[in-house]
């Protein structure tokens, strides 16, 4: 049972008429595939690569970034890097209805491109950036606090995995029917009706990319690729701490737009001066028809609110959740935590915060563990990783902002502290603020502790009567606060089962029994969905059909052939 | 460039298989094609399936309406025939929180039974309501007025038609990911990283349709079927005056869905007492997820604005408009318009209000024609279409409710009156209201009158300085109010191909030169769209990608393998 849809493919280069073959492949498939190699290592990328990024991201610091766009009266610079070093970038600033007019005036010959040329482009830009990509790791790595090889990882090539598979899934939206058909019906004994109808892909409007100070890249190419592919120009909004990344993009998208003909201005940057509120200014503009937002929660519902002429698609917070019954692994159960709880420092969105636990412990291949001994297992895996600060601070990172140091000091006045968060000295940047995880055991009444999300370093041990408590309790704080990743562990198949019903009902996407090498706040490009839209954390996933179709519309003309 | 996506079939009967693979490609190609004959002659559907649809129909008048709900607490009957025929036909009314405590209750089960199930299931519920067809069009006809080969056609083949195509897309969107998948990552010397990855579709919760008075199941049947097919449970909420044809179809799918083991609450009706706003209570229910409407501007704009916990898709009012500018075809110009125009009484969503004519006339195959004449050449043309009464019935139907008239009446004194409605005895039902299409001249500076829809058989002749102005006020009043379709008429490609780029500006849906047996208030499933989401009239368009991608969510579940 097929639905099969070709479209043009002569505005495709065959390289890139290839890679988006694959990539239209791999949504399908929905198997491994990567465009983008994740290592940096010199044998991939060649040893004058990661030199070169760092002197391009160095010539940055200090100056007025080279970014020619209309209505720029200023220049702003909000950045100030988590680890200690001076950034200085000044960014154009300026008119929001500058920019929206420019969007505006690009639309018509973006439109008329159609969708295999907008696809080429946008291929050719993720190339660009990708030939860019130590240049945008460390822009990444020092405005966000990601440690170097995450920075090159999430915020280099899975970012570009993750832009490639929403260009694909919006290619495919856009093709999926032909651009003319041909109608005849039959008319009896008369002539047949004859009609040539043509269907014309028609964007929305301008599309704004909200953009978050931990994952500028990751979180953000999906909307501006799966806007932009449909036709729709792009006004990129970074967080006022990580505009760099963003930058360093709307700079080479732009390149490559006017290298191919078309208005730069389809993508445009709008950093903001403090307390300016431009995300807000621009989400309200009638021209803004579609609004991608990594978040808070406040901010997310205030644009699914007040953003009404959009299509708004949104991530907020929530609160991920492990549900621990029983493992064949006590120990590799425990690293694979430790690594989730440690790695940038449980800033990510996907990081577990959450651990239910029966009080009466857990059957394990070591014989039963006390809920203390679980705590102790837990706490043992961070320390292993978190002894020495050199090996530390290459998972934790830095800690992104001022707000995160008073929420651990908080969470720990809210129950047992299990394991304590220690400050680390980080070698190379002193001036890094660096902090281990805390865990901090409560009861499972306590849900007005961990019921809402407590972001950065900072872990709930939940003591639950059963693991039927622990899935009674999930499903209700994740129905009531929304969650962007579960998991579970068990060597019951029954209650394995029962969680993937709960995850299945409560909406959120479950791991189960992680105890190698993935971790449940990684999700795969072209494999892993990120976000449901099913529960509150987010009202969208990225990337599936949902993401990509409302970003355009069809508009037929036929008459008599 | 192709993406592919192979569902299971196990679930389907060979028939169904190929009834679906059939829609699948068609959804694709946009060519002609259709499921359900839309001539209601002996020779396709038998001598007895006339008198045996209707004896059905006389069965239901003034009787308990055979429908066993939960929470059914009493009956109403809130049905007057535009015919004049008494129905008095009383249907289950009561208690909104059982129904929709009965549709959770009911989902489950559905939507563990995946895509090919529900799409079998669903086909079962088509074949079962067009072995009704007759039934289904006495039903349409003398709930809207409708004349009986219109209500045949419209509101039972093409209906079906339109189910099939909304339940296709439903299917292919559902199936364009497998149900499971395996992953395997390298790593390098070590072992693979390898996950069995499976997803699961899951539904937004319950979903409402809120169907109209002129079209209960041709606007209510794509919603309807796009929603169960994608696994949510359907209330549907009929508009009082048309309760019959969705009772007999709720009626049908809850009789399929029992014989396939499935609850029957997966399809409820939501009758409603006069005045009791029923809608709203409905649509308001957080457990309401998805709305399906069809109806007023003031109404659509209020779900939109409120019913905020629900993916929320609208068909209001627009102002349809026709450009002239010349033609080489006069006489098939002024027939194609005063069909349309004609037409179950201009009460079409989609029926011509607007018809902009340069007030210096137009270039035609008969020589120039002044402004007068091309009025009188339409007002000729619809007087040859209602000059006998047997014949003009057939085509106008009854005027659906009694705010026609006096809105005919209002229209009168908006301008100059060049073609004046008048009422039509109809020969088999002396009681109904007949009224002929009112044409009203007025100059283009009268936006404030032809700028907003006037439901009925009101059209006005706009005025205007050049067909440049003409494509100006089209640009600027579909753009304001909206427009379900539009028409040019030209010689000159130039124009044509201006009213096109006018079209794709504004969002409309454009027909061009229709002279013959098409109308642009037709459109055929399968190969024409119903409404674009990209004006005011309608926020989605009847059946695309968008229109079904938001029904459900994947949630996913990944272990190791």
């Amino acid at each position: 049972m097929t639905a099969t849809s070709v479209g043009p493919v002569a505005d495709l280069t065959p390289e890139h008429a290839a890679t988006l073959q694959r990539a239209l492949t791999a949504i399908v498939d929905r198997g491994y595939w990567s465009a983008y190699p994740e290592s940096p290592s010199p044998r991939v990328y060649g040893e004058a690569a990661a030199p070169a990024g760092a002197a391009a991201f160095q010539a940055y610091l200090g100056e007025d970034f080279p970014l020619d766009q209309p209505g720029t009266t200023d220049r702003v610079a909000t950045e100030s890097s988590p680890y200690g070093i001076e950034l200085g970038i000044r960014y154009p600033h300026g008119d929001p209805d500058a920019l929206v007019a420019a969007a505006l005036a690009a639309l018509p010959g973006w439109r008329d491109a159609g969708p295999a040329m907008r696809a080429e482009v946008c291929l050719r830009i993720l190339d660009r950036l990708h030939e860019h990509i130590f240049e945008l790791a460390n822009a990444v790595q020092y405005t966000t606090g990601q440690a170097f090889v995450m920075a090159f990882q999430a915020g280099g090539a899975h970012a570009l995995d993750r832009a490639l598979e929403s260009l694909a899934y919006a290619y495919a939206e856009q093709t999926r029917h032909p651009g003319a058909a041909d109608w005849e019906k039959p008319a009896g004994r008369a002539d047949s009706l004859r009609m040539r109808k043509t269907f014309h892909v028609v964007p929305r409007g301008v599309a704004l990319v909200i953009a978050c100070n931990t994952f500028p890249t990751w979180n953000s190419y999906p909307g501006l690729f799966a806007s932009l592919g449909t036709g729709n120009p792009v006004i990129v909004k970074p967080h006022p701490g990580a505009v760099l990344p963003l930058a360093i993009t709307v700079r080479y998208a732009r390149e490559v737009l006017a290298e191919a003909g078309f208005d730069a201005n389809l993508v445009a940057l709008a950093a903001q001066a403090p307390g300016e509120g431009l995300a807000s200014v621009l989400a309200q503009r009638p021209e803004v028809r579609v609004i991608d937002f990594t978040g808070s929660t406040g901010y997310g519902q205030w644009l699914e609110n007040n953003a009404r002429q959009a299509a708004v698609f949104t991530e907020k917070a929530g609160v991920n959740t492990v549900i621990v019954d029983s493992t064949a692994d006590f120990a590799g159960m425990c690293r694979n935590l430790a690594f989730s709880l440690t790695l940038y420092s449980g800033q990510m969105c996907t990081t577990p915060q959450n651990i239910l636990v029966p009080r009466d412990g857990i059957d394990t291949d070591l014989g039963h563990k006390s809920l203390a001994e679980v705590a102790a297992g837990i706490a043992g895996a961070v320390g292993a990783l978190t002894a020495d600060p050199a090996r530390a601070v290459e998972l934790t990172g830095a800690v992104v902002n001022d707000s995160v140091v008073p929420r651990i000091e908080a969470a720990r006045e809210r129950g047992e502290v299990l394991l304590d968060s220690h400050p680390v000295r980080h070698p190379g940047h002193p001036a890094a603020v660096v902090r281990t995880p805390l865990i901090v055991g409560v009861d499972a009444a306590a849900q007005d502790v961990f019921g809402r999300e407590w972001f950065g370093p900072i872990a709930f041990l939940v003591s639950t009567g059963t693991t039927a408590e622990s899935l009674a309790l999930f499903r209700r704080t994740v129905g009531a606060a929304g969650a962007l990743t579960a998991s579970v562990y068990s060597t019951d198949e029954a209650v394995l089962a029962e969680a993937e019903r709960a995850a299945i009902e409560v909406g959120v996407h479950l791991s189960q029994n992680l105890t190698g090498g993935v971790f449940v706040n990684q999700s795969a490009a072209f494999s892993d969905f990120h976000g449901t839209g099913a529960n509150p954390a987010a009202n969208a996933a990225l990337t599936d059909g949902a993401y990509v179709a409302s970003r355009f519309r069809i508009v037929q003309s036929r008459r008599h052939s």
